[in-house]
Order: structure tokens, then C-alpha cells, then sequence
């Protein structure tokens, strides 16, 4: 096997983030489901948006934040993702590229716009995702640049990918280039509620494909239909080499074959957003792994990685996470 | 004169801001001067966000961001602008708006993108601006609704119209359009190189047009080329009914023909990011006269509200203006 030119590849929805601080009664309002992520169609943007305070834009998507703290983290990055020549699609490659990620997907010229999320953010810091996925459908097999995935040690895939139908496609033969060149394949199952609309074909890819598995506790109970967490941990770690399981402020479990590992969270003076505790977890865990550090080390990165970014408002990094990880390692 | 049916009108260029945190060295590197506004062309703009750091979006502007600082307080406003129906655009509509600022200004249907500023702050919580006027240049007299200007009991305009060419005569008809209706006019000198780019024409439109200046301390000195502070207070009480100096941490000065009043800066933990303090400063201001407070307390307000927005990123207030006042007052 080659030396890895990237020690980490993503593949996402290219997401730019609509922020809003409201109240908590806003999600049911709209007639949403607070805490996860909908799908919401062309003809419910601006009546949603409409329905929104004044917000912040900022890039976001799960992979790419992943990929991000990734590369801020100091290691070889690169990312799948699909945007259309506008405005925010000129955002999302812009925060991406300045982050130190290797992003060839070139813009769609034509079709929906840049996919965009509007992320209520209640004054519990919990965060409600609804989603256009825009651009982000047309993303398909011809995206997926083969040479980049096969140069890297891990390629890592967002569960979200299975909602845009040609995605599926592209998340398969991305798995097969990786395997076929001696890679890992890494997915985060990334939501309750997409793994309950794709559970058998989550279960197909993963006995079949993934190697290294990011879920966090409903997650991975939603996937075996279990109400028993260590009977969750148990059937995951027969199937994936490396499964990293999130449980809040209780911290994560990493499960092998050999062992199961309980880490504690990093402390957080004060729990601002937890949008994109997952991906920063997993941008944590993932640069640990590139650096071949041992798995205890790999969540306690993940965990620190996944607090800085719950004391903000946002889903990216704010602060210097390579210097953030060197002061409390 | 009838009731007034906006308590405060503004006009402004209606910009995106593009925040980024970077190095002390960067604006320097760039070729542009600290601190202040600097206006760049379309031929700019893709080399300079090309050298920015990742960024955050929000909608800015400084009458803009004065006038949503207004209505937070609670006053009745309106706001007039040109924007560019594109993302941001949409953006820039959406955030005034919801904010409760009437906003009849129609999208310009051709020509340039919505404008954006790049702010650039560093790590001494200074910003550098670095503006793309876009749509803003074709904001011209046509866009000046007489009917809105003559329902408002203050229109406040931004010395930063004096750059695009047709804004200066907009700025004309609505001041006109104010006294006609027996209102009066705020001006907020908003730089001072803009104060050294059309000087003679401020000084000129001081003189005849307007009822109350806002200024800092060195944009006042500019506007009569003297480094004396109370040789420059002394000159503008003669030729405004209430002058508003800011001067930093040393707090405001208000002078009226009748008598100078200093007021202490509002005490702030840390000062974050300094965009906006002016606009929020005359926000704070403007309400209190239009809440028909003593002009002390318009100062102090207008000390609370700066203070607020300089305790973090971004030119828009964070929390409720309202009750921070209340609880401060």
C-alpha cells in the first residue's frame, strides 16, 4: 500500500449554516421535531426562513466540519462535496480551502442552489436541523474522484449522504475505491431519524464496508432496534474494527473486538450549541488515529475537540484546536 | 406637524459583512490601513477573500446596523437601502426585517451583487473594513421614499453615502424631504478618511442640513482640521443643535449650545471586536431621543448598547438591547 497523500478524506452534504438563537417553543411551532435533523423541500425555504430571527451564515455540513477540525488539527485533508456557483456555494469553498482542506468537487453549474440548514439553536443549547439539501442532490458516482479516495488512509462518510438518492451510489463506489487501494472506510451514522429511513441499508454497508463507525447512543440503538446500550456496543463490535459511541456529557465508549473503552467528557464551563458535537468528536478521534496515537488518547481528542466547539455558537472550530489538543493532552 | 409614524428613519449601504479573525500583520500585508474603511473594487474583491481566513456572514452596515439597534430598543423604524436580489441580498432583506424595521427599498433586478465588507479583526479587537460597494451605487435619489422620510421624526443618514456618487444626492433629497416635513436630520460622519475624501461638502451639508452629528473624536478633528478636541466640540455646537463625540474608553461628549456634557464609557469584561461601536453607540442614542429622554441618558444608552456589541463578534447586537438597558439604567 502507497503512503497516504491524505491521511483523511471526507464525503458530505455541502452545507451552508443559517444560525438563529430562539425560543424553545420555535421547532414545534414550525412543526418540527426538536433535537434532529428534517429534510425540508424547495417550497418550505422561505416560508421557514421567513418564520426565522435575524441569523448568522457560517459553512457547516457534518463531514466537512469533520474534515475541518481535521485539518486544523495539523493533518492531510481532503473533501467530497457538491455546491452550485453562488454566493454560498463561493462561502462553502472559501472556509473549506482557507481550513487547509484539498476540495476538487467543482461547482454545479446549473440545478438548485447551494444546500443550506437552518439550525435553531433553543436556550437548552440543543440544536433543531432543517435541511434543503439544494446542490447536495445532484452529488453522485462521477463525484467521487477515485485517485483522492485511494490516496487516503481513511475515507470517511456522513450517514446523511444516504438522503440524497444519488449519494448512496457515490458512498458505495467511494467505499470500493478506498478498499480496493487498502484503505479504511470510516461513517458516522449522524441521526436517529436517517438511520431509521435507510436501518437496512445502514446495516448492509456497515457488515460489508465500514471499518471505524461514529454513532452516538440513540444512533446506534435506532440502528439494532435495542433499547440496551450495551447490547447495542456489543452486536457493533462484532461487525467494525473501531466503533466510537458518543453519550453526551457522559462522555464516549470506544468498542474493538479486544476491548471497550469508557472515556469522560471534556469539561465545558458553559454548554453554548452543541451543533456539531458529533463532527468535531469525530475530527478529534479521526486526527488521533492519523497520527497513530492509541484509541483511550483518540477520544480524549474527539472529547476535547467536541467541547470547544459546544461552547459556541456555530458547528466549525472558533479556536486554534492543534494548540487547544497540545495544552490538555 | 403630524404624529411622527417612524420614531427614527435611516439610510445607509446595505452590506453584507464577511468577519474574519486574523493576524495584526494582515491588513498591513494586504496593502491596506489599519483601523479604518477602505473601498475596493469588483477587480478586488476575489484576491482579498482568496487571502482571508475562514469567515463568518452577517448582515452589517452602518446606519443598518444603527437602525436595528433602534428598533430593538423598541422604537418604530424604517430603513432604506439597495440590495441586489442574490443570496445575500436575501440575507441583508431577511435580517432588517425581522429585526421589525420596515424595509420598502425593492431588490435592484441587474448590476452588482449585494455589497459586502470584509472586517477583519485582530487581535487587539480592532477592525479593519475593507468595503465592496456592489448595489449600493446604484442607490440614488429615486430610492428616497419622500413618504416614509416625511412620517419619521428623525432621519439619520451615514457619512459613508458621500462614496457612491448618486447616494450624495439621495442624501440631499432626504434631508429636504425631512425639514419640509418639519423633522429633523442626523448625520453620522462614519470615518475619518471618508470625512477627509468630501470634506468641504460635509461641512457644507452640516451647516445647512443638519440638526444632530454623530462623531468620534478623530473624525470631528478631521471634519475642521484642528488636533484640538474642544477646539473641534466648540466649532460643532455652534453649527449642529446636538453634537454626539464618541471617544472610545474614555466614554461620549454631548454638546448642545447650551451646555457640554461628558459621559463614562459603559464598563465592558472584554472588548472582543469593536465593529459597530459607533453605529451602536448612535443606536442607543437616537432611541433615548426618541423614548424623549434628557440627552445624559441618551448618552449613557448609547454607552450600553456599544458596549454590548463590542463584547463580541459582529456589528448587530447579540442580546436583547432592550433589556439590557432597562436592567442598566
Amino acid at each position: 500500500m502507497a503512503d497516504a497523500r491524505y491521511q483523511v478524506a471526507a464525503i458530505g452534504n455541502a452545507i451552508v449554516d443559517v444560525l438563529v438563537h430562539c425560543e424553545d417553543s420555535l421547532p414545534a411551532q414550525l412543526g418540527f421535531a426538536k433535537g434532529v435533523m428534517t429534510l425540508i423541500g424547495d417550497d418550505q425555504v422561505e416560508g421557514i426562513y421567513n418564520a426565522l430571527p435575524p441569523a448568522l451564515e457560517c459553512s457547516g455540513g457534518s463531514a466537512a466540519n469533520t474534515i475541518v477540525g481535521v485539518a486544523q488539527l495539523g493533518l492531510k485533508t481532503a473533501y467530497l462535496g457538491k455546491i452550485r456557483d453562488d454566493q454560498l456555494g463561493r462561502v462553502f469553498r472559501h472556509d473549506i480551502q482557507k481550513s487547509g482542506v484539498h476540495f476538487p468537487t467543482p461547482y454545479a453549474l446549473s440545478g438548485p442552489a447551494t444546500a443550506q440548514c437552518f439550525v435553531l439553536v433553543t436556550p437548552d443549547a440543543q440544536r433543531t436541523m432543517l435541511t434543503y439539501l439544494g446542490a447536495c442532490v445532484n452529488f453522485g458516482p462521477e463525484d467521487v474522484d477515485e485517485e483522492v479516495i485511494a490516496q487516503a488512509a481513511i475515507t470517511y462518510l456522513e450517514g446523511y449522504l444516504f438522503d440524497p438518492p444519488q449519494a448512496k451510489q457515490a458512498f458505495r463506489k467511494a467505499a470500493k475505491a478506498a478498499h480496493d487501494s487498502g484503505r479504511k472506510v470510516a461513517l458516522s451514522l449522524s441521526d436517529p431519524f436517517c438511520v431509521g429511513r435507510h436501518r437496512e441499508e445502514f446495516l448492509d454497508l456497515i457488515a460489508g464496508h465500514v471499518d471505524i463507525l461514529f454513532a452516538n447512543e440513540e444512533e446506534l440503538t435506532a440502528l439494532y432496534q435495542t433499547t440496551s446500550f450495551d447490547g447495542a456496543v456489543s452486536k457493533v463490535r462484532s461487525q467494525v474494527e473501531i466503533a466510537a459511541v458518543t453519550r453526551g456529557s457522559l462522555g464516549s465508549v470506544v468498542a474493538t473486538a479486544e476491548k471497550i473503552i469508557p472515556v469522560l467528557a471534556d469539561p465545558v464551563a458553559e454548554v453554548v450549541d452543541t451543533t456539531g458535537a458529533g463532527d468535531l468528536y469525530a475530527a478529534g478521534f479521526l486526527a488521533g488515529l492519523g497520527q497513530g496515537r492509541d484509541l483511550d488518547t483518540c477520544a480524549i481528542m474527539g472529547g476535547i475537540a467536541a467541547g470547544e466547539v459546544i461552547s459556541h455558537l456555530g458547528a466549525r472550530p472558533a479556536t486554534d484546536l492543534a494548540l487547544l489538543v497540545k495544552s490538555k493532552l
